[in-house]
């Protein structure tokens, strides 16, 4: 049976190794999609620690931007997204809207069609005070609709919190 | 049976579309309490899509402060309040604390007693780092609160997180 | 039964008053760890506040840092540590990197053998848009990973909002 899983939650919520192990327990050979853009040393470190951590089941690609196109070409039967969050907040800084929407909806499309295992890891950025910067309120409306859109074609949706998973649907 | 609902969650979670899908499944016309004080051109905006995405089976009332006393005046089996996050702010704003307090406690009372369905919208504010700024503290806490009074007096309480709701009571 | 629990949620969403209804319930007489320093006014007024709130059949003692020290000294059956936030808030102003390290790891290690009742509470502080601040996001990658330590050896957590408790263990 296919699953399409999105896993979702605060920060250090336990969200990417729980990815991981639904990973380990789904197939033999993972594509990782990583789409962290190494803007500066302290997100370098981060994707280093994180390749590392994760061992050789792992075929790790770098896709800050074209994430459907990433997808499209994954022949294995399982696909980690790492994260959404990062993704979107790459498409606001690099494109024009309207390439943002068109990467967006391309995605959507993509991993509805995927035939094989999606986990998407993805975050909540939206349940506190409404920040005064506009950029941030339109960041955090837009990852809410994008994290409603996945959910939308997702069998599995889990919420992390303190490392425990909380299956919602 | 009264039906008395709370439907809370992040930002761009899914809590207005859910709320107008309950209503349309529990009475015939719906009045829509909007609490949004049209201040600038981007929640103008809002307020107007909205209006129109909600279609002719709603009439909307806009009260930004009076919460109590729109509720009073409703004839209509099942009222719609969207959403309470931004009525808590309006009355940080423009009204005294005792006032404020006042039609909080109004509010709360009308709530309980009122002989129908209602549906209220409200926002988690509080799960980000505590804001620098004094008054965002003090609103996070009130909102927290408000939330917990509208809870103790509802039969349903939904938590929506991407579009999926999780009923917590 | 050895009962170990954590409560966690959002600013002002039941969590103290849900630890001190479990506490009444669990036994007679107890140890009420507050970790709060009082720093301001503002924080001052609130710990005397929940001090006469809690009412005679709570000890309160007042430990900012030396929680795991605090616990070890409890010859009470059931401890209540408020907060966790707050302990590590104070751990990141007022300890060098490796001696902050050492307080969790102690901390851990005393509950995990504690032989009686825990009650401890947090916060959820990392679902919001990402701080621009980097020891606000050192502080809240921190907790999320303090918290899933927490949980992990606890055999009860709950997630409070509006003042409804969410079992997630």
């Amino acid at each position: 049976m296919e699953r399409k899983i999105l896993i979702t939650g605060g920060v250090k919520s336990g969200k990417s190794r729980f990815a991981l192990e639904m990973a380990r327990k789904l197939g033999e050979k993972t594509l990782f999609i990583a789409t962290a853009r190494p803007i500066d040393a302290e997100i370098r470190e981060k994707i280093e620690r994180h390749k590392k951590e994760r061992g050789k089941e792992f075929i790790t690609i770098e896709e800050p931007i074209k994430l459907a196109e990433a997808l499209k070409e994954a022949t294995h039967l399982t696909a980690v997204i790492d994260c959404i969050t990062l993704w979107l907040s790459n498409l606001f800084f690099e494109l024009p809207d309207d390439q943002r929407e068109k990467e967006i909806k391309d995605f959507i499309e993509t991993a509805r069609e995927f035939k094989g295992y999606i986990i998407t890891v993805s975050n909540e950025v939206g349940w506190g005070i409404i920040p005064e910067n506009r950029l941030s309120r339109l960041y955090q409306e837009e990852l809410g609709m994008v994290n409603q859109k996945i959910a939308s074609i997702c069998n599995e949706v889990y919420l992390l919190v303190s490392g425990i998973p909380l299956r919602l649907k």
